[in-house]
């Protein structure tokens, strides 16, 4: 094989296309989250910060001002702003979800303590206010404070929804808006408005984010039960933890008498086997209950890219498709 | 003994010089804090902001701005969205803490979960941002986002110089006006902004509000010694969770052999024993290091009346002046 079969995947080359707002991004990350007073903080942060995750989220915000044409600075507070808001519901969904690993690599809280996790975060969630005040501009702070707390009530919908047999699709996709499309969505339209954007174009962008927000996050979900392994990300974490995701739900809607007693047994009183997540599998299988979930990923990723029809055509444009194709693409 | 002999409290007349204010105070706490999609988001809240809290910090706010003759709406806004930050680092601070009572009430992480602590009390931060955005001021925005990141810093501080017998008297203020004294002083000082008031006025009262709080919070550390456990604290908390607080700081600098032993064994090592908590008071006493406290208290006291004195002269300075007394007055 030749160079030019070596793939360059779309966030690979949106990345490229961004290196010098990256690079300022990152700077900016770097010296906000430090502290002349507490030191953990910053080694806390470093942890998470540099543990290679793709900064999808800020490149989204980078991406949306540029393919509005926006030319200023703000661009840059706004993708630090949000990757900080990540880092901080990922180091809050670690003591939650009591995670020993996020990306391949032992989570803050096992380095360091639940005690940690909670207050640098809160730190994080603190100074991502600090950042987005600096570009003066009323709307996004109301977009990026009106997300931030649709995130915490998502995540707390989740939690009193989890082992909860009822869970529909409907409560499932709410869950799905709040804890993930909802800073998908957020970072995409606070760039269009950054960039004084048409309001079809801002509601476009915010309509992107946000089906490929729900696209990714069902993803994840299929990938907790069909993953490689390789992603830093155990098979069957949501099953340990009882969280029911979309293909638990499609094939609990289909069970049988003894299937129904399976769940009760494993996802309701959480009494599990040895063996019990390769049946729970076997169940998804039999239901076509990972192949159905895959079909909703899809349709989201099409309403994604229909949307981005409404922003003039550009090379930026046809990235941010490509990485609606590709969020799907990682299911192979 | 007549009616005439009942002593009202100063917190109690500012409360009543300020009842329209309080009542749309909790009408829009109670208004924001519901929650259409987590019902469990109400209920946590409901349990902290219903359960007897002084509201001292939003009542701060409403003098403050009542003292330099604001006329508008926006002061009920930020008394919330003060009582708002405050009550989601009581939540976080109870899972730091792993307490299990609060003004003489379980602890929300003990009647739900420490899960459902985090994520309502990040749900009351994003909340708490909302409100102050309608404002429509960028430096209440400022003031608002860096005490949130001074608080949160102050914690982590807190929690790094735990169990530290190096801990000095600065770490310890540092510590103090970060976790408490940034809230007091921000809540002040936006009550001033908000009312567009002179420059000395806004940093007499930001300085008010700093020592208050610095007062408040070393009382409260008093009163962990020597408190009649009335106040639903139980004495000797910072002993048993090994923090150090100015009492324990002074006595330690004052440690001959033995005692310094002891102290490297319950709170270096927290090897606590039965008895040790009495020793422990007892060295205190014998070292004054209480007394000592209590005028170091008292000092702050007076430094937040004496920044009053930039305020013009009224019925409102009056009482903030008698709260500062009061606040070291719980000592007896």
């Amino acid at each position: 094989m030749g160079m030019d079969n070596v793939t360059v995947k779309p966030h690979e080359k949106l990345a490229l296309a961004l290196e010098a707002e990256l690079a300022a991004v990152n700077t900016l990350i770097r010296d906000r989250m430090a502290s002349k007073h507490a030191p953990r903080i910053p080694e806390v942060t470093a942890h998470l910060v540099e543990a290679g995750g793709k900064r999808l989220r800020p490149m989204l915000t980078l991406a949306a001002a540029k393919a509005c044409g926006y030319t200023g600075p703000y661009h840059i507070h706004l993708a630090a702003t949000v990757e900080f808001i990540h880092t901080a519901t990922l180091l809050h969904d670690d003591v939650v979800d009591e995670s020993a690993q996020r990306r391949g690599r032992p989570t803050a809280n096992l380095l360091w303590d639940n005690k940690s996790s909670v207050l640098v975060g809160d730190y994080l969630f603190a100074r991502s206010f600090q950042l987005m005040t600096e570009c003066n501009s009323m709307r996004v702070m109301h977009i990026l404070s009106g997300a931030s707390a649709t995130i915490a009530e998502g995540e707390v919908l989740q939690l009193t929804a989890a082992q909860d047999l009822s869970t529909s699709e409907d409560i499932y996709l709410q869950v799905v808006r709040g804890k993930t499309a909802a800073l998908f969505s957020a970072a995409t339209e606070v760039g269009g408005v950054i960039a004084d954007a048409d309001p079809t174009v801002v509601q476009a962008l915010f309509d992107y984010g946000d089906a490929l927000g729900v696209s990714f996050q069902i993803v994840d979900d299929l990938l907790d039960f069909e993953g490689t392994g390789q992603t830093g990300k155990n098979i069957g974490d949501d099953f340990r933890e009882r969280k029911l995701t979309l293909p638990m739900i499609k094939a609990i809607a289909k069970a049988d008498a003894t299937e129904r007693a399976f769940w009760v047994k494993t996802i309701e009183k959480g009494k599990q086997d040895d063996g019990d997540l390769d049946h729970a599998i076997n169940i998804l299988r039999k239901h076509n209950a990972l192949a159905d979930t895959r079909l909703v990923a899809l349709d989201w990723a099409d309403k994604a890219k229909a949307a981005l029809l409404a922003l003039p055509e550009s090379e930026i444009r046809q990235m941010l498709s490509d990485i609606a194709d590709y969020v799907v693409a990682r299911l192979r």
